[in-house]
């Protein structure tokens, strides 16, 4: 099995490091860490243990775009979904006519633009239950769980996914087939479109204190629910009960949207809420919790542009 | 005319200042800047002119609760209205059989209380247009506007009332008598509950680019017109758009509420959106975007309460 890994965060490099601990041969495709990683490959502090991680090659995005890469099985997306990363150009000379396209990414409705531009190819949507962190550069930290959910998009199971999902479990990693993926995505959105904005909007809350406002926090997941029904993928009402529960069962905790937040980093706003309320829109669903939080997040992320921009010499 | 202005912030200060110019006895309950109130009065600069006003008494509340005041025609309570300050206690002793009492203060629903606390007394009730700040102690900087109305509350004009106006237009500020003041209230709050809380939740953004997303300043404004219907006070409609467009002609603003943010101080998050959500619940009126809002801006300041915490030795 070759895997090319595009985007080598924490994402991708944890677990890309799995898979080539099972015996795929993992290729990656790094942009910031791209010398360090080149040189040393990727440090692996996880409770699956600690290990360094040597991909088989280590490209940088424009070597891959001006030379190509032989055609793998998986071409594996792990960047964030942000309007300035253009998905399709990055891995246009990696997918060959047998590649299966992975996106393990955040958000909803991220999957068409890469359906459009590649119709020919399969397409395999993943969401990731999972801490992680990058301390450093070329350093993972796999705080707890890793837990993923693999299908094809639109929806069904298939052989590659299959493969996949059992390379994962050989290394460790409870993946699971699904063969409605779409409604796994906003399974997840139910936890992300409340509590990542939440974190951010208040200025820096753990999600014990954000706790402390459940109401609204319930709100926000019932309107992810009722968008998920009116795009035909009902979700189960006790979603909302099960995350708040294991919410509070959680260590307090920083949102990744929050760390990306403080750290002057783009956040996936677009992805995760602003994707969520156009469906919404277009579905004719009434989200005004999510919609007032999303319009604030696009005015946070405006004052911080604002002020990193004063902050230039 | 005696008046006895309780709180001489900004506002307590600047409409003191006016009835003193105007003829009225004046004197002052002031807190935070007493001993520099009481040794060289309060510095005055406005489009009005510059001037010192040297009120004839300057009392600490402390005085006031122990020894009284003899009672004035007026005292016009020009606090903030936060749940910790107590303003039955403020204004106890120095209400008299005859003395009206006057709310110039933000927020709506604020006089049930005082009202209940004093029922034989006439309660007026007024809003401010007005921008004004506290450069330093003992100084008040009126940078424009500063029209004022009204009122009897629950409703009605009062001899009293009309007289407080005639001294206020003497000293060179529109004060206009209102017959349904509690319109008035909600009709401030029209902006108010949409840029004060947006402009601390944005991270500090001034009123022109709180403006870019407009969408979410006019459904929350339309909320707010909500409420004021169904608790019997009808505003019209195109107070929607008047806000907008003045608030677009006004110079790049920093909210009151942003700014006392940023130095630190409490909010008025109760007066003017907790009041409003719990009115709109009461009467069973949805306000979605307000009630977001709401339960933000009490994170905010939890988040804010921790740091400050954590900032003490």
């Amino acid at each position: 099995m070759r895997v090319l890994i595009v985007g080598a965060g924490a994402v991708g490099g944890f677990y890309g490091a799995l898979l080539a601990k099972a015996g795929a041969e993992v290729e990656l495709v790094c942009r910031s860490d791209f010398e360090v990683v080149k040189a040393l490959g990727l440090r692996i502090k996880s409770p699956l243990g600690e290990w360094t991680f040597k991909p088989k090659t280590v490209y940088h995005p424009v070597e891959v775009q001006r030379c190509g890469v032989t055609s793998p099985d998986y071409v594996m997306v792990c960047t964030k979904v942000l309007p300035q990363i253009d998905r399709v150009a990055l891995i246009r000379e990696a997918v060959g006519p047998n590649t299966a396209i992975v996106l393990l990414q955040n958000g909803v409705e991220i999957e068409e633009e890469i359906l459009a531009a590649f119709p020919n190819n399969e397409l395999i949507s993943g969401v990731a239950f999972v801490c992680l962190s990058r301390p450093a550069p070329g350093q993972v930290w796999h705080q707890a769980y890793g837990r993923l959910k693999l299908g094809v998009f639109p929806c069904g199971i298939s052989p590659k996914v299959e493969a996949l999902c059992r390379k994962f479990a050989r290394a460790g990693i409870k993946a699971e087939a699904s063969a409605d993926i779409v409604a796994a995505r906003w399974g997840k959105c139910v936890w992300n479109a409340a509590f990542n904005p939440l974190s951010v909007l208040s200025g820096g809350l753990t999600t014990d204190l954000l706790l402390t406002q459940e109401t609204l926090i319930r709100a926000l997941m019932a309107e992810v629910l009722r968008i998920a029904q009116a795009v035909g993928h009902p979700l189960p009402e006790e979603l909302v009960e099960q995350n708040i529960e294991s919410t509070r069962k959680m260590p307090p905790y920083k949102t990744s949207m929050l760390l990306d937040f403080e750290a002057g980093r783009p956040l996936e706003t677009e992805a995760i809420l602003g994707n969520a309320v156009r469906a919404a829109q277009r579905e004719g669903v009434s989200v005004p919790h999510l919609e007032s939080l999303y319009v604030l997040l696009k005015l946070c992320e405006l004052k911080a542009q604002l002020d990193s921009r004063d902050l230039q010499p």
